[in-house]
């Protein structure tokens, strides 16, 4: 009998771009794998710097490797000890691999585990046809999800993570930056109750999407002001800022906007040290600043599973692209061009 | 220079019933107090309770009394110490009167002051065309906002109060009664992002009023097994129980619809002792039970504020009927059959 | 190669009383499974019960069972799939076995899984030489806490959970009832920065051992009016009330000497209905009361690690007898007749 | 009749230093002011700024101004309309002057008023015989509080303030800066039960203090590597850092001894940008950060009242000097020399 192959798109060798290819099916399974078929994978701003081959890249990521991460699938093969998920169930993944053991692990921190993994960067991934999944971090998506949205749970996780760190029923929120998870936070404010949802972003097709998803008010800071127009529009600004567009500027700014005993979370990664008044902005204004990384397992995954269950967020305005497997070419240059919100591979 | 008079719905004397009559406006203003136009009232169940003479007024009230406490109003003078209000502003009042210097006032909770007094039932209310009320307890409400809607933000507040105690974005939630504030605590919850609101009413006005407030599904307890039917709709039950109708069947039914771990809110009032396993029912299920009172102040009002300023919240679907002042009796009729959702007297 | 055996405390039929016994020692692990060698177990109300035979003993306990749940012990072989202890690893053990894979289990409630199984309870417990228990419930303790005290680290997590939901700092507290677990809570909530910790409870050597742990004032209601004399110490009554009684007179006592807006965490079982006045009590006083069951997992058993670690809290004002495993009977009867803390019986 | 004159601390013109000297004693209260016979009066931070006549103190003081604002004195007589204190009555004086009705104010943040103003900075302060404070700002403390730390409860409210955003019970806490305030807070977070409190401070007569005061364990930055160290104590870091120190280099390194996933209190203040990671050091680590200002009013001031009146923390070990009101000088040149804790100065 010979070798079972399947397609996957690959990190061959230490360089830009990625390659897809055949690679051999995986047979092993540990106690506690699952195996999935992969029916959608997305493309994460990760996967296109994993392309790039940036920084970052160069000094985490270990060629060869089946790079991607957000996908949905269906469980095919369970390891012996397999006990939270069986044959035939949909599944996304949470991409944080815990180790279950660390202080963070036991104490409802999983997400940021001092041994974390991650899925499609530390172990190969699921730009695959199939992939092995450790049970902890599967969750069981409800039937009424659509496959196209299942795949995008993860990054929407991030969404629902950032906003939902504070009670938004009545209070007015900037969000800086409309990528697809700032787009998706605009959703996910509005639902929540926010009162006014303010957008910062400075790309077009992003003011335009940001319009579509809800935003009541879009400025382009790169046209005007941001805190005067923020304060014209409210007297005390905002209750709530949440910062996801890695801009210095923005975060800056975004911070000036935010009223006296305000809170802050930041899913936006700067890229480095930035200069910043701690005193005028945060300390003496009684702020608070949640870091955000991950999803709360499965806190937020539980949320963003009811939220899709019943359609209150409508991620048909995220999801720009549904593309087949062999088209992740276009995908990727999508992405690059950021003429795209969200991108999913179909590998149905 | 003869007295002037104005008109008031008076309790004046020891037994059931109200009247209007023509009593001396007020012309004495401590050095807090403000003196207010008022503009619109609207009837409570507690001013029912106050006209019908049963037990609880017997005991609380000492005629003669002008009754009402729910109002929107104008400033037209203000005393010699008052800062938060000026004349013209246009108000809504706190009912609960706090002393200012008690544990309660001086920790963030003066809406369960000590030394609480009600307006309208221990000094007197607002069924008059002027009343003179304590600055302390004055809401300027935003100017977006109808008169008819700011004279029901004190039960609008009890709902939001109710219904905020956690964060809803994405839970599930039963409402046990619909009466006004039920209604009003369906559209809060659906605002707040509940994935799913469960209503259980008896009522067929109410249960037609509550889907009309945007309930996702309406159980009558009198038809179907309430129990049965929320598990029916979803396996863990509800995450959050909202008590709101009094009544000790529906209480119980409704703690047995709570997942584990999940979170309860009462206001509702059961009128004396229940019998109830508070060991099956809440501690060995993990439950965290909010007793409801009043609302912050005013955070509770802040948020009442923003969800009419912005039309989030519609309560012309709770607000049935809009009467001229001289009608009251029309008004009082329609609450003691309970043909009717909010009503407000218009004083213009 | 013939069998080998070990001693076990055992429920052999239906009916009152325990027997030690020699059986098999345990050979089959499942790959999450771990085989721990018993050295401390201590003696819980729970045995007391499967000992009594009482109703709930009989409704739940299925013989032959070996029963016993509190333990330290020593990690002495490993399933397949174990990765959180190892051979050797010093390990004290949640007795709430969790299904790892139900609502609650996903999202942090791991103590009040949909699908709880009890150690000792609903599967062989720990009062014999050997145990077999999951991993997942397993805690590595701290090298510098002495095993007597691992042996109890179960119940003094209860009052840790109990004592811990919100933060005294600076609070009043009340503790109704002064059982073990009552006594650990008044060490931890003097520890916790309680200013004022006040115990009610009848029993002359609970009322001794409550001052020795630490109670600032003790109250014996069979002689004075708990509520009264609760008043005449503090003029706003508690901030915040612990019932760990399960006695109906008590809780409703300690309900009433909670302040406006105050919080009651209830661990106590009253073992059925009780009639109370849940609109005087807590609704129209604003007050917060968490049910408490278990431990949370394992947040509040690194909590008791540090204050055990770092010897913030002296069990040995608890724990008032260790006895040789051989004399388990006279644990029993002493917590029979309620002579003494906790017994903690020695297997080394 | 001629004018009552009384002696008080000026900053009489724009320069360095300040002044005893004989000013009019104030005779005219507005309707809810108070006159307050100060007692005793401590030296704090700002203080020094304004006597030295810094950057700060330039842009911000207004000469002739009174200064100080930490005191402890006995209300002489009230405004028309005060009702919250009366004569006779000890009190201390949050010296945050809310407007009382802004969105703070209105909202529970009184402490972080829009028009806040501060006594002693932007009113005439408390270095006098007299004052006048509006009776908002006063705390009735408890009798059983010397005056002497009755009058330091302003900088120790800082420290609760700082200490109690989150529960301490069991957590692992680095405070770095032991000034007179990260004295009170090693105090505070002992007294709230943290397992471990590590303090860095360089001053080694701070250090000595820092010991005294309760500290676990004090590492001198300047002879050993902060971060090295604390994770040579604790494989995770700490759970809470409590800033202090306004020094840079202490916050990085202090924010690198976190915990993935714990919290900071920041209340040292920096003096303009500092260059800092966020991505690093607290976005990808999931840390909340609290920014602190003044005390809450006046929770915080319930608490230090309750700590004082037990005498759960003690101040004597914290207040190095009490010294009669002439006598001034001597108390600043103690705090410009860094040769104290904290300075009393005593009128009776």
């Amino acid at each position: 009998m010979g070798t079972v192959t399947m397609k996957a798109i690959m990190k061959q060798t230490a360089g830009p771009g990625l390659v897809m290819t055949e690679v051999e099916k995986p047979t092993e399974l540990g106690p506690r794998d699952v195996l999935v078929k992969i029916r959608r994978a997305s493309i994460c701003g990760t996967d296109i710097h994993i392309y790039k081959w940036d920084e970052w890249s160069q000094s985490r990521i270990i060629p060869p490797l089946i790079t991607g991460h957000e996908m949905a699938g269906e469980v095919v093969e369970v390891g012996s000890a397999v006990t939270q998920v069986k044959v035939g169930d949909l599944v996304a993944a949470e991409t944080h691999i815990p180790c279950e053991h660390c202080y963070q692990c036991k104490t409802g921190r999983m997400h940021i585990c001092k041994n974390l993994k991650i899925l499609g960067v530390d172990t190969n991934g699921i730009f695959a046809e199939y992939a092995v999944i450790p049970e902890t971090v599967l969750w069981r998506f409800s039937k009424e999800i659509p496959l196209d949205f299942a795949s995008v749970m993860e990054p929407f996780g991030n969404a629902i993570h950032t906003a939902s760190v504070t009670n938004l029923l009545g209070k007015t929120v900037l969000i800086t930056g409309a990528g697809p998870i700032g787009l998706m936070a605009i959703q996910v404010a509005k639902v929540a109750g926010a009162s006014t949802v303010i957008v910062s972003e400075v790309d077009p097709l992003r003011i335009q999407m940001a319009r579509e998803n809800g935003a009541d008010v879009v400025i382009n800071p790169a046209e005007k002001d941001l805190v005067r127009e923020v304060y014209k529009l409210l007297d005390d600004g905002v209750d709530v800022l949440l910062e996801m567009s890695g801009n210095r500027k923005a975060f800056e700014d975004g911070l000036k906007c935010v009223t006296m005993g305000g809170e802050v979370s930041v899913l936006g990664i700067f890229g480095g040290k930035i200069d910043i008044n701690i005193d005028a902005l945060l300390t003496m204004r009684g702020l608070t600043m949640y870091g955000i990384t991950g999803r709360r397992m499965f806190e937020t995954w539980r949320i963003a599973d009811e939220l899709l269950r019943t359609k209150k967020v409508d991620l048909s305005k995220v999801v720009t692209h549904v593309l087949p497997f062999d088209q992740w070419e276009k995908g990727f240059e999508l992405m690059l061009n950021k003429q795209c919100g969200k991108v999913v591979l179909n590998l149905d």
